[in-house]
């Protein structure tokens, strides 16, 4: 089985819930794809600002785990997300983070999420600790 | 109707979605409720980040609403979250937000997500647009 | 030695520089001031928003500090701050830094920058990784 | 004047204290230098994570400034930084900040901290308002 592959067969409940889709995986980079479906939305009808961090925390985590040591975990200590558009209902995502740097302690990674136009949606920022 | 009770008629789709609860609001402090269901969880199963993030987002959000005067809008322009303790599957947590900044052009809410048992989850502090 | 003259000992080059000066210390919390000299400014001659988190970063460290234990060594792996109001030349500001989290491998201190006045000028929170 | 020489002679105070050099400036990017004085140290002799914020901080106002129409003035109002590797004292560091963002109300400037060899230090993100 390939990485995608082996991605795609672990996702996380939360990942499914959000209708996160993955698109290429490897340590250098993670793209995936997500729609922007009415329940994802807040008022006016736009992509909640917490499903964009969500989003992208699990390209984040994703990309951390496949430059990890057999035996070692991750976990998110802490994240930035700078929201620039919104993302109205129906459209089409994509998230590409790539590591900003990947040590032994920790590694950080960061996650662009635009739409099918181009525009820049947010721009995310998190630290994974090396467990 | 009261505060509480417009807060609670104008949920927001993807607030209804996490099952964010409202306990009490005003424009010093709100204070919500969230079950950690499996859905919302990580692996293992511990509450996913973006939906701590999530969760956060739309107590600081409204918050600020609740400040806004008659006409005015707001938007999360950044949101910066540090993750302190896992919430696992199954755990009820209480998010409490207040106010760090209230003026004319931005306001800035900080919000505390703990566990029953008083565990700190993590802390949350965003940036509002006044619109 | 008491721990407040100990801490005044041993001030860092860059914390000299910027004519920090403790004020009270302890493993809960730490205060310090700060005097809005000249050449500590942007133009219009308000406090450079670098030396606000130059001092919140020090403070931040200082706490750290005082709760590692023997032989362990700390670095600021993060930071953010909110700013809120300046802080004209001339002016006495206050550091307050208490911990949010004193983890065996993480510290987090989030540090209110105050005015004589009380106002609030910048809140800072630092992830410190214990080493 | 050219744009260079017009930033280089309107040199901040603070700038100035930590010895801020503009290598070159456009509204798509700001590159400066600084070396690691001693005195802008912590212990072990490396830069003080205040003053990499400062450094940064200064570029990325700077590159809002230049895209600011005529009357208009910005402020800082958030900063995010990510420190990955230390800046030994004697060493000479490149900051080169670029846009995230450059809209209305806000711009959005990121900075990378590098050394001679090209060893990140930091990465900033800040906010800036438009006044």
């Amino acid at each position: 089985m390939d990485l995608l592959a082996r991605i795609r067969s672990e996702m996380l409940p939360f990942a499914e819930l959000l209708g996160v889709e993955f698109v290429s995986v490897s340590p250098e980079k993670i793209v995936a794809a997500m729609t922007v479906r009415k329940d994802l939305c807040t008022r006016p009808a736009v992509l909640h600002g917490g499903a964009v961090m969500a989003f992208a925390d699990t390209l984040g985590a994703t990309g951390t785990i496949l430059n990890l040591k057999e035996g070692s975990g991750t976990t998110t200590i802490e994240s930035k997300t700078n929201f620039i558009a919104p993302a109205p209902v129906g459209s089409r995502l994509t998230g590409e983070a790539t590591p900003v740097h990947r040590g032994r302690r920790t590694m950080i990674w960061q996650t662009r999420v635009t739409t099918a136009e181009g525009q820049l949606v947010a721009l995310v920022t998190q630290t994974q600790l090396v467990l």
